[in-house]
């Protein structure tokens, strides 16, 4: 491996260079190819599980001296029914709609000229990732069916899993006859690379970071190239004047309680002022009875006794654990400006019988996914339709929301003619 | 105006907040009060042209200060006729359809959530141009009919003219009840300004510069919000052995000469071997009458007796004049190994009457528009029918090739239910 910063550089550079190269090459295979790629890949995954698991429990015996905590420990382990799992995920991924040489619009233009706005891969993507190693599948297997080249780079206590999959992934790119280049994993560790990999923007043409906020707003501040970035998700649940009780208790409580680790799960509630005093002991108790600890304002605190005062801190924080922050609202307004000033723009949802307040709601709030009587759960691929995703942006240029195969690619104009010229 | 740091900091500061309280109240307003500002503003040019002459006359008075060549001195004046240009520039771009609030995708889940892709403007738009004043009326009005705040930031050379035309915008703002943070013009030279925005990226959605390639490298170099670039175009024509003739000449003569001076003229032609003999005499003949000079490769220069020898350089260049570099290839596939090597990215031509041809060519060259049979300049979003345009992107991320109305919005996931919650 690289000692030195001069090696570190050299071994950076030469990945980057050969992924830029298979990159030329994915688009011009059929879709087939690719497929037959990731389904070797898939196969494989089921076929050498041993291999891989004795890679991970190399991870799991370095585990300790990076004070991971017995749960982390547990995600990172691999067993053939988690190697199963990744192998169904890269076969729902071959199902997808092949999104390269799509054509996504089109004219004849008075002179006869035939234009197509078509699909293409963005070219080499660069995921910096701190998961299990299962996300090494699903990344390597959404970037080669969308047609790019990836190098990825995983997190440093899931070292040895990473390189077992990543070395199952280039046996079947081999097999296949698909340039091996089109999917690497950095087997350096040294922090100095990434940084390295985000100067190369003559060869790699997005960032994406998905793990804690230091990692992405590192990336972020780094990068050379264009980033999609996954950041926080302080999402609200809004429960309206004209808000149906059992639907508010239901949403509320499945926006915080069915998966409070992630981040389309509600942090705030904003009750408006007429609903408060019927609705909150309701939702106060439901919520409590699930374990959540409640931060309110005074109103609230007035009407659930068991809620603790909230600061302002709190509603500028996502919990991602079983804590809500909830504050009484005078009116529709005064909710949208609060989620203006401390949301992330990631998910929220208004709980309303009201048609007016949806579209209020719906037009002026400026995030990712905004809901009319739903769960902020529902904000991703899957539950869209979309299939499996890379991540949720959090930012509004290029790709917002789930991201999936469709955004991982950019488009070129084609068009045929026969003779036209500009007069 | 502003002349310490501390006051260019505040100055700026406060117009990006501005624009981005704008950008919150856009959205929610019906096209039609965007429309009916841009009418207004239109009327404006029209009735108070002597008001912007004037002030357009202290520019022509100040540009010898500032080393304008004639042209470029021709350039910048105004005249009611002008005037009335820019106004029926402004008077088009009302009648595109208006992107805002379209939904362009949806689906009905199986719990029957309705999910729909909804357009929504950027945010905030940071415009830095160099060009002549009809560009201010332009980009304001593309960014406002997109429901975009815009900070304009023009050219020095045309720092009164650029004022007046946006008092006449802040005017119509005002007239029909927008803010008139809407858009807003940079008032101050000072070059800190440009990097101060550039820093306010917790305003600013995205910067847009154009102009020469020293101001896009800087912008793209200081920005930390995305930028849209447009960078240089080494646009190429690739002559195929199964060309007809009289096409190629007329593409080849269209591409180098109909405007020479613009991104999407063409710098470069590949001949294929078999073609050249027939074709390169016959291409050459039109071209020098035309008063192109000729920068060949030794087979060129045997073929074309006036052509001069070219150097490695001159294929790596965007003239922007009557000059073309010439090379004999022995396929296609060193046609298109060219392009890799040494195009921009902007626009490429095949001529051709072989489908495979075709097919391979438009396939495998990566740029933001691949002609068949015809002339390079018709990349341009006019000549797409997309509208009018701020740039055309030499990105693949977010946007590529003709930037209009479409390449100013991002959209959101606005999903209604009854009460839907994830089990």
């Amino acid at each position: 491996m690289a000692t030195t910063e001069m090696a570190i550089d050299t071994y950076c550079h030469e990945m980057a260079e050969a992924a830029k190269e298979a990159s030329r090459v994915l688009p011009t295979l059929p879709g087939e190819a690719r497929n037959r790629a990731l389904s070797h890949f898939s196969r494989l995954l089921r076929e050498e599980a041993p291999s891989v698991m004795e890679a991970n429990q190399k991870d799991l015996e370095a585990a300790p001296s990076f004070g991971l905590t017995g749960a982390q420990v547990d995600r990172l382990r691999l067993t053939p029914q988690r190697l199963g799992s990744m192998a169904d995920a890269v076969d729902e991924i071959i199902m997808l709609a092949d999104p390269v040489g799509r054509v996504i619009d089109s004219s004849v233009r008075p002179n006869g000229l035939n234009v197509m706005k078509v699909r293409v891969p963005l070219g080499v993507v660069f995921f910096i990732y701190e998961s299990r190693p299962n996300v090494t599948a699903d990344a390597a297997a959404l970037c080669l069916k969308s047609g790019n080249a990836v190098i990825l780079r995983g997190g440093k206590e899931a070292r040895h899993s990473n390189i077992a999959v990543a070395g199952l992934i280039q046996k079947a790119l081999a097999a296949e006859g698909l340039p091996n280049s089109a999917v690497q994993m950095v087997g350096i560790t040294d922090r100095e690379a990434v940084g390295e990999f985000l100067r190369l923007n003559d060869f790699i043409d997005v960032a994406i970071p998905r793990g804690g906020a230091a990692l992405i707003r590192r990336v972020a501040d780094e990068a050379t190239m264009p980033v999609i970035k996954h950041f926080q998700g302080i999402c609200h649940v809004y429960v309206d004047a004209s808000a149906d009780k059992d639907k508010a208790v239901e949403i509320v409580e499945n926006s915080k309680c069915h998966r409070p680790g992630v981040c389309n799960a509600a942090e705030t509630l904003l009750v408006h002022e007429h609903a408060a005093g019927n609705l909150l002991p309701a939702i106060g108790e439901r919520l409590l009875a699930r374990g959540v600890e409640l931060r309110g304002c005074p109103r609230t605190c007035e009407l659930i006794a068991a809620a603790t005062p909230a600061t302002e801190e709190d509603f500028d924080t996502e919990y991602l654990e079983l804590i809500l922050s909830v504050r009484v609202v005078p009116d529709i307004q005064a909710a949208m400006d609060h989620i203006a000033k401390h949301g992330s723009g990631h998910t929220e949802t208004i709980v309303t019988e009201k048609l007016a307040a949806a579209q209020q709601f719906t037009t002026a709030v400026d995030s990712s996914a905004v809901f009319v009587n739903a769960s902020t759960r529902f904000n991703d691929g899957g539950q869209f339709g979309l299939g499996a995703e890379i991540g949720i942006s959090t930012d509004k240029f290029h790709a917002r929301g789930p991201c999936g195969l469709n955004e991982l690619t950019s488009y070129k104009y084609v068009a045929f003619g026969n003779g036209q010229i500009r007069t």
